[in-house]
């Protein structure tokens, strides 16, 4: 484990908003996350996962969450969402791949794979900074669009390590939409090792959690048709026997307005 | 009065965060505003002003209002900091002058007095919209920083059009701090003519507001001692009668995080 590095730090509620570097040995480049921790005794931490084109800093500045978090003595971290500093084939071109999405996968194609191994960078070098970091030994994980696609990813296939799964507007089937074919046959090429990384996939395996995974979904999410398709997750988990809570949020759209209304009350559920 | 045109809206907290743009006669270019409505009957109007660098999307994305604003059914009005889409001499060089830091004045040097004119903008085409489009009538102003001192030049000289002034970590002094005598003598030349947008200096020359004004200060705020100078204010007011409170915020900076955290508690005095 590297060692982590206080970039900056802001006192928010009472409590810490900080934003960190370390080391990765996954990714092979340092590699940024934040975290806010409130005063006093902590009870709980939340792994934030981001969607598309944010870095660690957007949930900090735009969920409003701070105030909740502490109120619950709740502590959030949040890992930036692709490797930085790098120029790998491709990897600037579009808002939907490389540094704009990592899709928390470890990827198998070339020069990708050196680098672009989000899943094992979280799982073995951001997820153990709770308890090694901050004595914290229950999580839940939380993400939005592309970060509820590796919320659900990381919480069905290590049910254990995650108390509960809540998300925000996830990407539920990413090998049948153009967000996810796009990353996952730029990252994986074959498909037939995608479902690794596709929840309906996972259900679908075998894969469950124990408790109920909540979904918050805006009914006016500009992507809702074309690239979440929350429906699938709940035909799928209605299928293979996923317990699940689908909350669909009349007039919401995609965006942190529709975030910061309801995180108070998933943070409730979790 | 022009048209106002809805730019884009995102549902939050049961009400609406939107983004307009019109055509300003003062500015002689498009303006941005953004609002935030609360659903029901509404209760009051708050006009926020903005800092350095910002536009008005910042206080809309970044201060967690929406929430509070909705619980005390009070809408926002955030204009745009300075005019867009010109290119004057020396108007994009620096984040602290021309399209970084409008001022909230009405420029009196040449090209500039064309169309940095925030003053009247702000009085005569924005405060109208309160009670023009929204059938709001009773107005507290608010800001911060460079926003701040706005809110005190606007409210001191204009004390029956707001019912209350409440600053975050405000400019109270401008024609004796770096930021300030940047901006003053860029927009306005002659120093015998800064006395109109300077706070202490309304307040010596007999302008006053008869509610007390409230200030918060973070104390590790980093511009305290150079350009923001608080106990300046307390000085004059001390000196000249005018009722304040100032709330000191131990260990806060001068960030949103900062404004997130005391917004609420500020809104219940308005």
């Amino acid at each position: 484990m590297s060692p982590i590095r206080l970039r900056k730090s802001h006192k928010c509620y009472g409590g810490t908003t900080a934003f960190w570097s370390h080391d990765s040995v996954e990714t092979q480049t340092p590699m940024n996350f934040a975290t806010f921790v409130p005063a006093g005794e902590l009870r709980h931490g939340i792994l934030w996962l981001s969607g598309l084109t944010c870095t660690e800093e957007n949930f900090m500045a735009k969920a409003g969450a701070q105030r909740i978090l502490a109120e619950q003595r709740t502590m959030v971290l949040v890992p930036d969402t692709s490797p930085r500093g790098l120029h790998l084939r491709g990897e600037h071109e579009s808002y939907d791949f490389g540094s704009g999405a990592g899709f928390y996968l470890d990827a198998t194609v070339k020069d990708y794979s050196q680098h672009y191994r989000m899943y094992s960078y979280i799982l073995k070098e951001i997820y153990p900074l709770f308890r090694d970091h901050f004595g914290i030994h229950t999580v839940s994980i939380m993400g939005h669009s592309m970060g509820g696609h590796g919320a659900l990813v990381f919480g069905l296939r290590n049910p254990h390590l995650f108390q509960k799964i809540t998300t925000f507007a996830p990407i539920v089937n990413p090998s049948q939409v153009p967000w996810g074919t796009k990353a996952l046959s730029g990252y994986l090429g074959d498909p037939s090792t995608w479902h690794a990384y596709d929840a309906c996939e996972l259900l679908k395996s075998g894969h469950r959690h124990p408790e109920p995974i909540v979904i918050y979904q805006g009914t006016k999410d500009e992507y809702l048709d074309s690239q979440l398709k929350v429906d699938r997750f709940a035909h799928a988990a209605d299928t293979y026997g996923q317990k699940y809570e689908l909350r669909l949020c009349e007039g919401y759209d995609h965006s942190y307005y529709f975030i910061q209304t309801f995180f108070g009350e998933a943070l409730a559920f979790t």
